[in-house]
């Protein structure tokens, strides 16, 4: 256990040399801390563009500013393209997405490719963690025997362990380090060496007995959260067709000080893990022979918001005289949740679509999102509108999907025809607001 | 609105006169929180004997003690099954139960027997607050029209609101007084004598726009709860058939501080609340064309639960050679949740039953439970069994149902030879410990 205890102590002393591969919202992030936390980091990512933009000092993520990339850097923090460095550090930690492919089956590429290219260069004495949110099991069916193929003993040579990423983006209250970070090991030796690599640089790691304890831990948060989003969804358009708003009953029930908790409903879930992750357990739940029940419910309700809210819009401008064809709409907030930049799987970008296929002309305003980027299965060729009271009367129907909180929401109220409102944002009864 | 102003300053200057209907684990407490908030409460019970009970200083609920009771008593509380006296006070606050009929339909006679027994008696001037759970619509559709078929004018001559009990037995944490109370009226009058009436006995109340608003909150409440453990019921089947532990599961998963709200396994969900009130709003729905999907998932799989636990059990004694028939097994905790005596729904109460029909011998334990109770749907000749060394080491298996903080765990582990954990209360793995 020698190999172990020096290690750790390298962690410990700060000593290690630090590589994170992948460096988007996830792994960015977290070079950045470790740099902060005392540690030589070397970031790895085969975007040639992102390596030199670091190296520049520069950011591509609108919550990390460019003067934290400067300080890591003066601090021994360095990003390349060159995996044959895999050698250098002491400890890898994977930070790739993890997908669905068209199918809504699990797409393991960005793992299994990021592994093919550093299990090669990999050296005895390292410590190899998987932060990608997969199905339990990942770890020890796909890395393990990748790694003892190079001939290493596992918890004896090389340590394998698994940790779930738990960023945040816009979370004003937690942050990489003040997030507990969940770790487990294939041996008592990994997880050991995996609990000084982050205790190293977070608050608090939770040891758990097993990768697959651990992989199924994340699973667990975001399950948690799209079915209860679901839910409210489908709470939502009960109280709907009741006459009941929805908002107040949430609000009222979360007067309660224990047994409840409040989500809102929306116009359908969107970023990398809500919509994506809870499939990677049905689909590895079929091998043993079960459904997902929940899952599937909270897919299938989630899914089907932008089309009901779709109909509210139609429904508003109906009422006015107004078809949706030849109408010209406006959408608030393109980013995915409140006060990010980030748009995948955003439900305002499906709102878009459907309404753009309906023959209504598409315009959009979001502050985070000066120009409308491109995206694998959407094409607009916009920018964002700047709100003012002429462009906000100019439009049929004001669509708010997204709750930023840099909008004036006083000016659009008083400007804007007519808003549907898929947020709660408007608590009060306004005579030109459709709460949807 | 001379007399909404005289109906709120009697409740401002305790001079009012508390009327409650319903005396169970609803409506004793709130009687007593207003007799010790210095009004003058008379208790409204059918059951003479309950009647004769209270008025000799004696409780019927486990955590209501006489010396309460007794001072409630000298503080003006009386009981009476006397309805004709429903004129004395100013306010009648029904609390009586909402249970399902055999096909899971509301039942509302207690509520509409209640209402035609009062209504006759009532007079101008009293606030009617219904606290029943029950589906949104209830009061308007109920209770408006019967009062008004008296010539009663709501919102001038007679207030009416639906306000929801919250009562959480056995919660350290929280009393009548200090959880905050929802109020809906059917008329902006109606609800400011509510708000009055609810505002001098507990700490925060919350209005709402109406009644039916006020209805769905109770009910979204409880839905939320049903639907949480029913997923994490169906999280347990999988991470069983995968070899992971979902309690070490959880407990990790509650180590994320924001997002995620740990919920339990279990034998299935228990009460007068989490397995009834869902199916209320079901029923209400259908009438709008809209199915409930989530709580009809919910309760089925929560209603499943005690099977899979039988199959736990069965699977456990075939292991060491035995069958189920024939085999002793001892259930501990029959109380639908820990440290309470209510045994109403209790998933312990159908494990036995479905033990006893494949041919167990069954006992049970139960410190709050000294002997089972007479329940309509279940009949067992038991009394509560003493847990001693000799009497564990009796049973060839304990199954552990409710985990009482009584129950001396150390000495069941220690004595016990098979013991199947519904609860989680063995984080660690022991070799006479199935985990359920």
């Amino acid at each position: 256990m020698r190999l172990l205890e020096q290690l750790v102590s390298r962690f410990e002393n700060r000593s290690a040399v630090i590589g994170i591969v992948g460096l988007g919202y996830v792994g960015l992030p977290l070079a950045l801390r470790y740099a902060y936390a005392g540690f030589k980091v070397i970031g790895f990512d085969v975007d040639h563009d992102k390596v030199r933009r670091l190296n520049d000092g520069d950011s591509y993520i609108e919550h990390i500013t460019t003067k934290s990339i400067r300080e890591a850097s003066e601090r021994g923090f360095e990003a390349t393209a060159e995996f044959s460095r895999a050698a250098e550090p002491d400890a890898l930690i994977i930070c790739v997405p993890t997908p669905l492919n068209a199918y809504r089956e699990p797409d393991l590429s960005f793992i299994l490719n990021t592994a093919d290219t550093l299990v090669p260069h990999m050296r005895i004495g390292q410590v190899l963690s998987l932060e990608s949110t997969t199905y339990p099991g990942t770890t020890e069916e796909e890395l393990k025997p990748r790694i003892e193929a190079r001939g290493f003993k596992i918890g004896e040579e090389v340590f394998l362990v698994f940790s779930p990423e738990r960023e945040d983006p816009g979370n004003p209250k937690f942050n990489t380090r003040s997030i507990p970070k969940v770790c487990g090991g294939v041996t008592p030796a990994c997880r050991e060496a995996g609990v000084a690599l982050y205790s190293a640089a977070v608050d608090k790691v939770v040891p758990v007995s097993s990768t697959r304890a651990a992989e199924l831990t994340k699973l667990l948060e975001n399950i948690h959260r799209s079915v209860n989003i679901g839910l409210v969804n489908e709470m939502k358009i009960i109280a709907d067709r009741m006459g009941i708003d929805i908002y107040e009953v949430i609000h009222a029930a979360a007067s309660k000080p224990f047994g409840f908790t409040a989500y809102y409903p929306s116009a359908g879930v969107g970023g990398h893990c809500i919509p994506i992750d809870p499939f990677y357990l049905t689909w590895k739940a079929r091998q043993y022979g079960l459904h997902t029940r929940f899952i599937e419910l909270a897919g299938e309700i989630n899914n089907d918001m932008p089309h009901w809210v779709v109909n509210k819009v139609t429904g508003a401008l109906n009422e006015h005289g107004r078809s949706v064809k030849g109408s010209r709409i406006l959408v608030l907030g393109v980013a995915y949740k409140k006060n990010v930049d980030d748009t995948r799987e955003s439900p305002s970008v499906k709102l878009m679509e459907l309404l753009r296929e309906k023959g209504a002309h598409i315009d959009y305003s979001d502050p985070h999102v000066p120009v409308f980027p491109k995206m694998r299965e959407h094409h607009f060729d916009l920018e964002s509108v700047r709100l003012t009271p002429e462009t906000l009367g100019s439009y049929d129907l004001v669509l708010l999907a997204t709750d930023h909180s840099a909008f004036d929401y006083e000016l659009i109220q008083k400007r804007a025809r007519l808003i549907v409102d898929t947020r709660g944002v408007y608590l009060e009864r306004l005579p030109n607001v459709i709460k949807s």
